[in-house]
């Protein structure tokens, strides 16, 4: 199988576990359902997910049920993005290639929809298939990178009163760290929790999750530049013209590009430990760095 | 130990299970720890964990650890409050006497700041000290009664369109039981699953909750259209401006009180399977119905 192959059949995976924890757009309040399935399936590319269940495949064969656990880390992304993206916070209309949560429903309903989806996380995790120790743990590792001491809220808040600031290497550091790279590490240590991993399989995937968390952040950052709205499904050039902290503001384009470089083989550095079981988190690892969108 | 000397402790208690769990003001970043600080100790009453903690003392002699329990049930009820507050929503500037968290913080760290309490309830959830299954319920607990289904996100929605129409019974009943009934009756339901409640003690305390949580929405729309805004802490008769639906606008004052004493003789039958030790209950359900404020 491809990686394109094999990516494809784990969005199934995905999409199918959220289609079954996600209610029915016809449930009562219906407004409420319609936009949380409205942002959730809006072609988001479900990265995180797929770094789960291919870090509990490098610990364990086939998983079973891991696509539920995985499922929750999109609902975190995509509650987060329906916020970020309100008038209040970045004020952007456009999302993968189509309007905003908010345009489409109002202010009101995209605020409750990202309430909604945030609590759903958690209910998931809670009802899914898995021992309670371990369902305790991967509660505890999803809240803490989602909230506010170095997790995906603080970060967000340091990205906001940052753009008044002189871009520093530090400070845009700190916010990344915490903004996306906090759950993309939480993504690779929720699988391997769910996999049973022991603490060096945590410690090694943990390792590989900020380096392909930092490569992420980096080429988002050096896209947003490039590449045309049209390819990226949102409106580029946004971060310059927002005065946001970011790798290209502060170390160029081609110094961002070597440094993204770098994360990647730091990434495949930390997978020593693993045999060709962690083989798809290597090509993923190429993935996020070459990726064009 | 009269109920008032008994409503301070138990508030006291959960005050300092919130400064215990809640990150200091001075951690970075400084402003969401401030704003999440404002609101939660901006003078609320702690029904929600004093219900909890009743519940518990009702089925087991003092469990231990049950005010961080507890206390996340007002991290979810003031996050609520931060949302609801927001210019999208009610658009309302005064709460508890003070200005909104919005008014102060604004609207960016309004939102965010009422995301962090929503996620750090389940962090609080999983790191407090109680056994690995217990905690799996109360997570699930919490979660759907927070969430769009039944729950208080669901009742919100149903109160957000209510608004554009004529007041119903069946609508008015729906909107209650969701939007404030799930959590009161959660806070009843968590403390007894603390507590190792069995399944007549918790469905006996679910009831109470039910009709306390029915009683405790009659009378906040009596007393919102009784009182003045400086009694209540916040706008006064914003129901009626707004068009919400409520029990004094489908069946008058005078009915509306009588159900709300309907409701308290409910709550006390529903504790009949318990001696005295739901003492502190009985006192609380009569103290909801005739409180002024």
């Amino acid at each position: 199988m491809t990686l394109a192959q094999y990516v494809a059949r784990q969005q199934k995976r995905v999409d199918e576990a959220l289609e079954r924890w996600v209610p029915p757009a016809a449930t009562l309040p219906e407004s409420i359902h319609k936009a949380m399935r409205y942002s959730l399936f809006a072609g988001g590319k479900r990265v995180r997910p797929i770094l789960c269940m291919a870090a509990a495949e490098a610990v364990s064969d086939s998983p079973a049920g891991i696509e539920s656990c995985a499922s929750t880390l999109e609902l975190i992304h995509t509650y987060s993005l329906i916020h970020d993206d309100l008038p209040a916070l970045d004020n952007d209309d456009l999302r993968r290639g189509l309007p905003t949560c908010h345009k489409v429903f109002g202010d009101a309903i995209a605020i409750l929809a990202g309430d909604a989806l945030l609590t759903l996380a958690f209910q998931v995790l809670a009802q899914m298939d898995c021992p309670a120790d371990r369902k305790i743990a991967l509660i505890g590792e999803l809240s803490t990178a989602a909230g506010t001491v170095g997790g995906m809220i603080g970060g967000q808040v340091c990205d906001l009163e940052g753009e008044a600031r002189h871009p520093d290497a530090a400070l845009l550091e700190s916010i990344h760290r915490a903004k996306t790279g906090a759950l993309l590490r939480a993504s690779l240590r929720m699988g391997a929790i769910y996999a049973g991993a022991d603490p060096e399989q945590l410690g090694a995937l943990s390792c590989y999750g900020e380096h392909v968390g930092l490569a992420f952040q980096i080429v988002d950052d050096v896209l947003d530049v490039e590449q045309s709205s049209e390819a990226l499904g949102k409106t580029a050039g946004k971060d310059a013209e927002q005065h946001k902290i970011t790798f290209p503001a502060v170390y160029g384009l081609q110094r961002s590009r070597a440094m993204a470089e770098e994360e990647r083989l730091a990434a495949h550095l930390a997978l020593r430990p693993f045999d060709e079981r962690a083989e798809r988190l290597r090509e993923l690892a190429d993935f996020i760095v070459h990726r064009r969108a």
